[in-house]
């Protein structure tokens, strides 16, 4: 099924070993796994970076993947460790809400504790869970081991408090700035299927407001947007973006993560 | 053959969710594909950088690998996708000019226009080809699906105006700056066998003329060069360069990619 | 036994074509090998930070892998290419010290000077014997090549001279900054096991003292080593760090690495 692909998510940089021994501790129980690098220069302790980047590429793997997640801000307290499984995917997280965005937008079929011991690397350093538990409950569950085998449902796990978006008017929605990548386009937590649910698949935005300003122009992709301060289009993850033609939207805009957005579109 | 080595090239970076996706879509077409990360840090948009970083590296690899190069500043618009083949190995890029140092050294088979929509993931997203056409058409090659398949073959494919070397007088060649690398050596386009070719095998550079300033140490490695402002040697992918001991040539000279270089040589 | 897995370490960085060309030269060799990147981003030419980043990874691995390490100031020079077998692990590196820290802990069965020609890529470029040489042998071992036919067995290996533990009173250790990490964490060379060794398994740290400076609190994770200026721990690698929370403890103690650590215990 999954023939034991991986994926791994950090926050731990590539100037310093972490990397290297997590995907060790990970062949060291299946030494069959093929780990596949997502990201590990999510910035330090940042839960909905990692969210949103996890939320970009999870989806893209084929069933059967085991999606390895550690930024951890809370290694050696009592946050728990988690194994969420889901129809297709599953995962290996700290509790912490960094799987916020996956629980959003996927029927979750089994949320585990991790707590079976005989599963993880001796002794447990109290800095270093991603390579003494998450590492190797990953290679486990690549090999097949069973997620309920790890620990006991629960249901209580941790979720970022993320505003809906709203229907604050006739056609017009609200939402918040999700990301600013690193061009400076800003995702905002609208999405196209936002819309569709709400006021047919033919709507189009008018305009959007972001920090006191208007953007009125709305275009396909990026270089259609010249002659114009900003324009939205509709990012490849499918959330609507504010963006500039080669310049950092979110500096012109002025424009920071958590921002009130707010969009009007006609049928 | 290729036993699904893909090597993987772009100006992603490693902090956005891009590159991970990539992955996912190439691995959802093949799950067995082995992607092997060349560079992500090639500069946004930057052709001749990434065509000289595939240039030191594609030639490596096993017979059989394919080669997904994404950099790709007209997304979106007009400019097709290509599957390129040569005698031992096939690239998928886009139609930019991003392999044209390619073109200068292989023999080249057969250039295919990307065209067939069945091998697309659908809907493709106008911003992000690289996941939704590139990624998934190099998984199918990987699994021995024939270039013919994807689309009509075609001659007019984009190539980057690049001088050649030229002879100006007799033992005289000149060329341009390639590359400026990480260290500041200044890679030239003249290379060892432009020597060997015009002027036998044991012609050795007698001087290197650039930006009105001239090189007259030549060595074999870095570490011989101390004691002048700058030397030139031949670097490992078969160029000559000019470097300074400890420090950046480019800055020392005041060089900037593009510049002419003239090179007398005596045999 | 080993599946193929090899890790590579170097000071390459990632914008330039060296890492994907060491990658083709391992898979021209053995193209079933699995390459996993431990770090690419060891500033240049530091040995010590290759040997501590090494060092906090490649136990963890399965028996057999190969470790590929390349930081190779010297290259182009008379300094030797080394095979180093241990009981579960086969090193490949240049003769600079780069290993040092291996030696230090591991049982060494064999090493070995890489000269056996036929196993390099030809021509052998002097600035680049990442790509011609070891990358070539790391494919070869991964084969199940043996040791022995690369080359002779020496014993007069380099090793860097980095000063032992000693204990210099009653219960008081002297050791060195090893490390300092990206977080600014201060990784001494003091090790949990020197201490049980010499004082008995319960031993605890009553204080450090480092550039002038006392740290009297220990704790066991970062997030308890609120209040102080700076504390002590047990790091993932089994070294004492000195840390403060949320901030350097490096700028904070302006420490730099290789500056005498003391540290007094009581049973």
């Amino acid at each position: 099924m999954s023939r034991g692909v991986i994926t791994f998510t950090s926050d731990f940089g590539t100037k310093e070993y972490y990397v290297g021994a997590v995907k060790g501790s990970v062949l060291s129980v299946n030494p069959d796994a093929r780990i596949v690098d997502l990201s590990h220069d999510i910035p330090s302790h940042d839960l909905l970076g990692a969210a949103f980047t996890v939320l970009g590429s999870y989806g893209l793997y084929p069933p059967g993947t085991v999606h390895l997640i550690i930024v951890d801000p809370g290694v050696g307290s009592k946050r728990r460790g988690l194994l969420v499984a889901t129809e297709k995917y599953l995962f290996v997280a700290p509790d912490n809400g960094v799987l916020s965005l996956v629980y959003q937008r996927e029927d979750i079929r089994q949320v585990v504790s991790i707590e079976a011991e005989h599963y993880f690397r001796q002794p447990v350093a109290p800095t270093f869970h991603g390579r003494d538990i998450f590492g190797p409950v990953a290679g486990y569950l690549s090999r097949g081991i069973e997620a309920s085998k790890f620990g006991p449902p629960i249901t209580d796990y941790v979720k970022l408090t993320l505003p809906d978006v709203k229907e604050v008017g006739a056609g017009v929605l609200e939402g918040f700035v999700l990301h600013v990548d690193k061009f400076g386009n800003i995702i905002t937590s609208i999405r196209e299927e936002d819309i569709a649910a709400k006021m047919g698949q033919g709507a189009r935005p008018r305009k959007f407001v972001i920090n006191d300003q208007e953007i009125t122009k709305h275009v396909s992709y990026y270089s259609e947007g010249d002659a114009v301060k900003a324009f939205s289009l509709i990012g490849s993850s499918g959330f609507f973006e504010i963006a500039s033609l080669k310049k950092s939207a979110a500096r012109v805009l002025e424009v920071k993560r958590g921002m009130k957005v707010t969009a009007e579109f006609q049928a």
